[in-house]
């Protein structure tokens, strides 16, 4: 059913619990089902008896099984039983071993709630009236001109006129390169899935930093990736920390977001990219650079590109168009050099034959100048101008003990109340109130931290944001004075 | 680098062999890169030296790798060599170990030469002119009335409005399914990838037909899975050989195209849809029914998709509308039951987390009545009289050795030489002469046949058609000639 890693650091018994608490999570292990039974899990996984029955109580500790004597443990659901049934007829669904260990994105957009939230800040997606008032008229004669974009394959690799372009955006911000190197896909998730489906299989380490993209761990989980996770400081992921990895057991990836990393915001220094690509050469590693919030700063210079100081190849760098372009159009350029390109496209091809041209074509129409100037200054001004708000309000109305980031670009703020509260919980009343966020412990990729969470600025207008926000300091006020009320049961002060 | 299986009927020689062989035919290792060194790989797979010698010298007598004395082994280029340099700095990326074994058809596609083939038969495409001949005025105005579909996310599982469309239309095909039990892909390379992804990992066996699509043997062998390839009669699937196969090993999944299968045009009889059903129950097998061309049928009847039949959820049907209404807007649609369903949204939501919506909402234009059925007539009576036109050449043209399918419906011809033909090296002849094809050894999944190549007829306006399979016939009337020369040679009649 599952990979387990005996090399790994992490025991037995938190693996098995891990597969299973992320499959309940995202909902691929329905309520009501019966986990195998214990044996049998032991006979596959080749492990005692003793570490499935610990495995399994923890479950039953997280909350999310159950044990019914005499019948075997059950996922239990969100209302504490398993008395839903499957629908009748598909039981034998239940029996069919899958490799999708972990997909939390996945996990908490479906759940329907979220759809009606009014105050939805927990996706990093720009505001649609703000995305479209900036349209060029050229825009909607695309379709009666070439129509024929509808009808047609392109290349695998993608459209190559949107790629000659991206080549002149790419060398304004001192990344040179050239149209051959270039591979679109269906954006950056579609990006890390193709690097990830080419060079990571069992086993196989890849370093992210803590937190990181949560869609990223899925990937990479979702290859059985052992996935090492370092922490960051002011100036971006400790390099420090990733050296003694490497001196360990050197990672095939590894995947970071030096600029307005997601969720943090932090900015790696640019003394520290090269010398994080020092440690790619020394060590072999693919850098997976993700350069998706880039295009949306409030500060005047950030630092160049890693995949700028790249000579060997080393850089895979992405590129994402959704965040400052069109959002729907979920187009992302790969960037990278000699066979690493050919593979990645050889992938591409496999995964789906090659992304449509019709959106190609529009977001080529956002990339000519001077569109694409005067688009990336207004969004940029219009966001900072909601991270102002946000920050204003969590200022003054965020009860005390509560912190969060100022971030120099991007969409997020990533906000950490006291080590005992638990965001995951949090997230079910804040959306009773109508507001919804992105509970960090979907961000880390091994140890999980509840008491962080991350909310985009980007997606409602001024006067829904500040209401969110407000919202969300009630939500926190309420949750602190009762973590405090709880603390003093369990530690009673003598 | 890629996965032996030791339980597999196929010698380990073969399996090195056929690896390497893949990925140098699909260009990911490039020309003149250097093989792992006998002894290195060896101690990778756990084989002995004489195996790993013995796969080498395989590859050699193929022609596509050559042994420098002192040096080692290395990829051999279509002129013989191995002088061609990688460049410069780059060469430490062919240590980057992959887990791509094949990708055939970007192997095909990625061929640059075939950009600029004038009579192009090798992709089962439709010709754009027809395709945007009909249509509807409604389509311009989707951008000017709702460009918020530009800019925002759609749900995972694809645009509400579209699935619900779509059930309406598989309703009418006897299909009785629901908006929840839908999924929308990127077309139905992403629909198989997903599909594979989800259910299939290293050493599950998948089932296929012999020959099948070129594109659903690359996503299976990139999982590990042990392909096993079930031979066709006329009435499709010879299910008395499946079922041996599952006495034996029982698949995980069988992978079938019933109506107007690809590549052969073979229409699955109605009594053997039921069997290979009864099939799936028994030996609690997944059912991947790809339903691609019955929208372009030439005949009155068809018989109902096994998907009206399946009561338990062991079908997950594929039906792209890539063939007949918008190909270059890639929306395929996944319809399955129970928890496969979540499991499959789960996987595309880390593959790409969703479709465009444009696209959707393009191709939702072509679906609303009464345009899909205008649109469906005047198409398949379009590529009826295309096919018409192909078959009256080979009747004409056609040397007598060489025989040919006569499709009831879909965009394919199959055409069959004598046994020693290689449509390999007819392709590059081709070529010269402006003619592209599919050559058949792409559509095998084990042993290679290489007597066979597929040409479609539903691209090319009609005058380029008739000249194409005109100049086709010219191609096999010279490989026929030098063949019974060469035959003469090798055995000579005393």
């Amino acid at each position: 059913m599952f990979h387990i890693q005996r090399k790994s650091n992490t025991p037995l018994t938190e693996q098995i619990r891990r597969e299973f608490s992320d499959r309940i999570r995202s909902g691929t292990l329905p309520i009501g089902s019966q986990l195998p039974s214990v044996r049998a899990l032991a006979d596959t996984l080749g492990v005692s008896l003793v570490t499935v029955v610990h495995a399994y109580r923890l479950l039953e500790n997280e909350g999310i099984a159950e044990k019914i004597q005499g019948k075997g443990t059950f996922v239990r659901g969100a209302a504490g039983s398993t008395t839903h049934n499957p629908e009748a007829g598909l039981d034998w669904q239940l029996a069919l071993v899958d490799y999708l260990p972990r997909a939390a994105v996945f996990g908490l957009r479906s759940q329907r709630h979220f759809n009606d939230v009014p105050y939805n800040m927990s996706m990093a997606s720009l505001n649609p009236q703000l995305s479209t008032a900036s349209l060029p008229a050229s825009f909607y004669h695309i379709l009666q001109n070439t129509a024929s974009v509808l009808c047609e394959y392109g290349p695998i690799a993608g459209m190559e006129s949107l790629r000659v372009d991206i080549v002149t955006y790419l060398r304004e911000r001192g990344v040179r390169t050239h149209m051959e190197d270039i591979l679109i896909t269906n954006g950056v998730q579609q990006a890390i899935d193709i690097v990830a489906r080419t060079f990571v299989g069992p086993g196989d380490v890849v370093a992210v930093e803590a937190p990181t993209y949560a869609g990223a761990i899925d990937v990479f989980r979702a290859r059985g990736a052992v996935l090492v996770s370092i922490p960051m400081d002011d100036d971006g992921m400790r390099l420090d920390l990733l050296t003694k990895q490497c001196d360990k057991v050197p990672p095939k990836i590894v995947y970071t977001m030096p600029t307005f990393q997601n969720p943090t915001g932090i900015v790696m220094s640019a003394r520290r990219r090269a010398q994080l690509l020092d440690l790619a050469e020394s060590y072999q590693f693919l850098l997976v650079e993700d350069d998706s919030f880039s295009d949306c700063s409030f500060v005047e210079a950030i630092p160049a590109a890693i995949r700028s100081l790249d000579k060997r190849g080393h850089v895979i760098y992405l590129k994402g168009f959704s965040k400052v372009f069109l959002s729907g159009c979920k187009v992302a350029a790969v960037v990278s050099s000699g066979s690493v390109h050919n593979r990645l496209a050889a992938a591409k091809s496999v995964s789906d034959l090659g992304s449509p041209l019709i959106t190609q074509a529009l977001v080529r129409q956002c990339m000519l100048q001077p569109i694409r100037s005067k688009r990336i200054t207004e969004i940029a001004q219009a966001v900072r101008r909601k991270r102002d708000i946000a920050l204003n309000v969590l200022a003054t109305q965020a009860p005390s003990g509560v912190s969060w980031s100022n971030p120099k670009g991007g969409f997020n703020i990533w906000i950490t109340l006291p080590p005992h509260a638990d965001t995951d919980a949090l997230l079910l009343e804040a959306l009773k109130r109508g507001v919804a966020f992105l509970p960090g412990s979907a961000c880390y990729a091994a140890e999980t931290s509840h008491n962080q969470l991350r909310i985009s600025v980007a997606h409602l207008d001024d006067k829904a944001l500040q209401v969110g926000v407000e919202r969300l300091c009630g939500v926190l006020s309420d949750e602190l004075k009762s973590l405090d009320s709880r603390h003093d049961r369990h530690f009673p002060i003598v």
